[in-house]
C-alpha cells in the first residue's frame, strides 16, 4: 500500500510521504519558519481553534492572511478546530448545528459549525482546509461511535457547501467510524459520495494505542480513493508514522517532536534520548553523530543537558530542531526507500537500529 | 575622549568601541551564537559565578572550555564572580582572602578568592579576564566605598600574581572608589603600578544614576592609560553607552537588550517600543522600518504582539534578536561617526530621533 508522491499547489511541492510540524498559534514554537524548512518540511498545520480565539481570524486576514503573518510562504493546512473544542475549550454544547463553547483563554462564547470552520479557514488563508468534524475519544461502544461518525458526515456536507469553489485550495474530507470496519466503510463512501480534494483518517491517535490504530490502517486507506491525498490526522511516534506509510498514508501531523524537544525528549535513529539524564552531563557526544542538524554538528550532550537543566531557551531551540530534523529525515529515508523499491528492507534497519540502544558505547 | 579602534586576539578582532553581549550560563538567551555573531557582536561574556556553579568550570574544561561548549569562537571576555556572588549567592561572608557564600541554584557552599577566580577563569579559556574585586552598592559613605576599594586594589595585585603570563590571554584590572574623583584617582594608580592589559571602570551602574555615572565618567577614562582598553561594566541602556563612547570608553556589556527581550521591551532609533501595548494587535508595520533584522524584515508589530502574548518563545528569539541588532547597529554608529571625526552631530541625530517617538504617524 506504500506510495510515493508529490501533492502540487500554488505555493510549492508537498513530497509525500509527509510529515507536517504543528504550527499551532502561528509559530511552530522554538522555531523561526526558515529553520523548520531547513529540516525539509513543506507543508505546515496551524490550528483553527487556537487562532479563531487569538489574535482571531479577521485580524489575520487583515493584515494578509496567515502565510504572511507568520513569514511562511509554502502551504498551511488547517484543522477545522473541532478536535481541540473538545479537547481544549470550557462549556462545550454540541447540536446539530455545531458546537458551542467558552474559550480556555479568557473565557469568552464562541460558535463553530461547519459554516463557521470553513469561512475562518478561508481568511486565514489556509491552502488545505479540513472539514468540521466531531470525534469521539476511545474506547467509546459502537453506538456513539455510529451517531457521531453520521453527525461528522451531515458536517461534511455542510462544509463541502459552505467551501464552495475556490481555485487552488483544497478541501480534505476527514472519515470517522472508531476501531468498526463497517462504520469506517459507511463513511467512506458518504465522503467520496460527497466528493473531496483527498481524504483523512480522523478519530485515531484518540486513545485506542499502535495496534488497534494499525488494524483500522490496515483496512482503512483501501476505502479511499487512490488518486487523492490520504491523511492520518495527529500522528505521531516515528514506529507509528513508519507503519503507518507501510499501510498506505500519505500525510500526517503531530506535536511531538515539537513538544517532546520543549521536555527534554529527542528522537533519534537510535530511540529516544533524555537529556535531562545525568548520564549526558560530561558525554561529549552529540545526540546523534550520523545527524546534521545544529544541535548534532555544535553541541554535546553534555551542552543541551547543561542548558536543559538551566532551562534556557536554547534547550528548546535546540532539540526541537534536532527532533524535527530526525521527523524529515526519516520521511526522507521513506520516500527515497518506496521509489527504490525496497521499504520492507528499510524498516527492517528502522527497528534494528533503535533496538540497539540510544548509543553506541564510549 | 571617544576612541575608535581594534582590539587583537588570537580568537579574531574586536571593534571599539564595542557591546559585548552577556552568554551568562553558557548561552545568550533565546539567541543560537551564528545568530549574535550576525548582529555584529565581535565578543561575549560569560560569567563566572553562574558558569562555576553550573556545569562547574572542571567540566566546561573537560568539555574544551567554554567557546566548544558553547559554540563560539570568537573572543569570550569572562566577570570574575565578585559582582554576582554579592547579587545572587547566599549567606555571603566577607574576609581579606575571598567570598565564601551558598550557591542560589542548590545551596551548596563556594569560596571564591582572587586565585580561585584566576583559576576558573583559566578553565573555562577566557580571553580577557577580569580582577576579583568586591563593590558596594551606591550611594554608599565614603569610607565604606574606601576600604572596598583598597580590598579590590590588594585583590587585583593577588589576582595579577595567580593569573601569572599566559600569551594569548589578557587580565583586566577594575577601577573602584565610587563617585568620589581621590578614591577613583588612588584606585587607578595602584592599578597602573600593578599592570594590567586593560582597565575596566567598575562600581557604576549600581544605582547611582545616570548624571552621577556620568559624572565620574568625566574624569575616570582620563585615569587610566591611553594605549589600554577602557571597559566600563554593566552598561547600560543606549544613551548611556553613547555617553559613555562620547567620554572616552571603548567596552561595555550589558543583559538589558537580551532581558528587555524576554520581557516585550524593543529598542529602536526612535526609542522604546513596549510590544505588549495594545495598540499594537493590528498593526503591520515592523518595530522599525528601517531596521535589517529578521523580527524587523519579516514581521509586523501585531505578529510580535500576538506571539508575545501567546508566550510563544519566538517572541523572546525576535525581539532580543532585534535588540541585539539594534545594540550592534548603534556601536557600528558611533565608530564610523568617530573615525568620520562627526560623533557630536551623529549623538545631536540619536537625541533628536528618539525625542520624535517610537514610529512615524500611520
Amino acid at each position: 500500500m506504500a506510495r510515493k508522491g508529490v501533492i502540487d499547489t500554488p505555493r510549492g511541492q508537498i513530497r509525500t510521504p509527509a510529515f507536517m510540524p504543528v504550527g499551532t498559534a502561528g509559530t511552530v514554537k522554538a522555531m523561526l519558519p526558515e529553520s523548520v524548512r531547513a529540516t525539509g518540511a513543506d507543508i505546515l498545520l496551524g490550528n483553527t481553534y487556537h487562532l479563531m480565539l487569538r489574535p482571531t481570524a479577521d485580524r489575520i486576514d487583515r493584515l494578509g492572511g496567515l502565510h504572511r503573518f507568520m513569514n511562511w510562504d509554502r502551504p498551511i493546512l488547517t484543522d477545522s478546530g473541532g478536535f481541540q473544542v473538545m479537547s481544549l475549550a470550557d462549556l462545550r454544547k454540541l447540536t446539530e448545528k455545531g458546537v458551542t463553547f467558552r474559550s480556555h483563554i479568557d473565557g469568552s462564547r464562541h460558535e463553530l459549525t461547519p459554516e463557521r470552520s470553513m469561512e475562518i479557514q478561508r481568511l486565514l488563508g489556509s491552502d488545505i482546509v479540513m472539514c468540521f468534524d466531531e470525534c469521539p475519544a476511545l474506547p467509546a461502544d459502537d453506538k456513539r461511535v455510529a451517531e457521531s461518525m453520521r453527525l461528522s458526515m451531515r458536517w461534511a456536507a455542510r462544509s463541502r457547501d459552505a467551501f464552495g469553489d475556490r481555485p487552488g485550495h483544497a478541501l480534505f474530507g476527514i472519515m470517522q467510524g472508531g476501531v468498526t470496519r463497517e462504520l469506517r466503510a459507511e463513511s467512506a463512501e458518504k465522503l467520496k459520495e460527497i466528493g473531496f480534494d483527498g481524504y483523512a483518517v480522523g478519530g485515531l491517535a484518540v486513545g485506542e494505542g499502535q495496534e488497534a490504530m494499525f488494524g483500522v490502517l490496515d483496512y482503512a486507506p483501501g476505502l479511499l480513493p487512490e488518486d487523492k491525498p490520504r491523511y492520518l490526522m495527529g500522528v505521531g511516534k516515528p514506529d507509528d508514522i513508519v507503519g503507518a506509510v507501510q499501510r498506505g498514508i500519505d500525510m500526517m501531523d503531530c506535536v511531538l517532536p515539537s513538544r517532546s524537544g520543549r521536555t527534554g525528549q529527542a528522537w533519534t535513529r537510535r530511540g529516544q534520548v533524555n537529556i535531562k539524564n545525568a548520564r549526558h552531563q560530561d558525554d561529549p557526544r552529540p545526540l546523534d553523530e550520523a545527524c546534521t542538524c545544529p544541535a548534532c554538528r555544535n553541541y554535546s550532550r553534555a551542552y543541551l543537558h547543561h542548558v536543559f537543566k538551566a532551562q534556557e531557551i536554547i534547550a528548546s531551540m535546540l532539540l526541537t530542531w534536532h527532533n524535527l530534523h530526525y521527523y524529515q529525515e526519516l520521511m526522507q529515508g521513506l520516500r527515497d526507500a518506496i521509489g527504490a523499491g525496497d521499504l520492507a528492507a528499510f524498516v527492517r534497519g528502522f527497528h534494528a537500529l533503535r533496538a540497539g540502544g540510544d548509543i553506541e558505547p564510549l
